[in-house]
């Protein structure tokens, strides 16, 4: 049967605070399938917004060029660096489906949790590498698994991994979440667990920006394919 | 009650076409608030998809940089005619909730019909514009009213308005189709009865690309405000 690529995205804003510093973009590639853009700016509020959109920006630019990823995350990380002498930085995650390649790539120059099962369901182990800005030379950790139905992928900002630090508890898995979440679930389901879990970790008060991206790859039966986008922003 | 940005995307391909001539974009506006991008690019197929790619980047780029709505559209007209020497056309809409003025934008270089009602109940019959591309100094259409609750607003590519012509039916009427929706109908619950009703009239193969994007912007009660989206691409 065929797939479906389907893609959530749920974020809240520090609390008390108006702006989030974290951005999320979707773009089409050019060669086919989607990439989201998680970047999130050092620190919070305006300044951290501009930062991060500056970010994705350039990032999403690059890939409807047809840049591949790797060198997209290499290019912000320069472009940082050079526009603000290395004095800020901000983490970035690249989620492509590449239907040119038929795989799934995650590039990520982050260092907090992230949660990838491939086809076979195997966890793959993230790693770890220094946000962008601050050195000339940073490069990406990255990861290729090939598309297929039980593959999934949780990306999350720092403010998702360190929920609950004030009050002592250990780091949120993301295994277990996903664990719980059952075989069904839709990339959404996944997505609000994940960000409520964290934001019942912070008491309801979230300490920081948090935002969640979620890929699910699930079969689907559809004769007359329909794409479908939506955005849902609840205004204070 | 708080207000919340409703967006909905639907789009499907010409029948037993593999790539969609339109494209859609959403993008946050730096200044607060979100663009959606709706370009279809002349013809159908790659050079189409190619052509609606390429207006939508600039036009993203321009809007997340703070360009206003109507610069990125002549913008987008003269590059395109720079670049293509007056030979291809593309149309564009841009719908835009800004939260600096408090007021819904619709910006047009397109001919097909499109749908606004304003919050005390009117509708606005749309205007007609020229494409981007074929003139040296083409301006958009523009309208604007201020965020409301019963604020709803419809825009398709042209395979929409065309759909049913071969078989003579008369043109798509999204007037009728949003009454019959009810009251708190979703911008997706919108979106899949117009793109259902134009596949419907093309008897289930649709004679060109089709996309529609609705905006509604409901109340909500919710007190950690979370903000959503999501991507759903069905594979072949």
């Amino acid at each position: 049967m065929p797939l479906k690529i389907d893609v959530a995205i749920a974020k809240t804003n520090k609390y008390a605070s108006r702006e989030s510093g974290d951005t999320v973009e979707i773009v089409e590639r050019p060669g086919g399938g989607i990439s989201i853009i998680l970047a999130d700016g050092q620190g919070s509020g305006r300044a951290a917004k501009t930062l991060s959109l500056l970010v994705t920006a350039k990032v999403s630019a690059l890939l409807k060029e047809g840049v591949r990823d790797g060198a997209s995350a290499r290019a912000a990380n320069d472009f940082l660096f050079a526009m603000r002498n290395g004095q800020v930085s901000a983490t970035l995650d690249i989620l492509s489906v590449d239907l040119k390649t038929g795989t799934v790539v995650i590039t990520r120059n982050s260092e907090t949790a992230c949660y990838i099962r491939t086809d076979d369901g195997r966890e793959v182990s993230a790693g770890v590498e220094r946000p962008l800005g601050i050195h000339p030379r940073t490069r990406p950790w990255a990861a290729e698994v090939p598309i297929g139905p039980r593959v999934r992928v949780i990306l999350v900002s720092d403010g998702i991994t360190n929920s609950g630090r004030r009050t002592g508890l250990p780091p949120l898995d993301l295994t277990t979440i996903s664990a719980n979440a059952g075989r069904q679930a839709t990339a959404a389901d996944i997505a609000d667990l994940v960000l409520g879990e964290a934001i019942a970790r912070d008491t309801k008060k979230p300490a920081d920006d948090m935002s969640v991206v979620v890929l699910t790859l699930p079969e689907h039966q559809q004769t007359t394919l329909v794409r479908r986008m939506g955005a849902e922003v609840p205004l204070p």
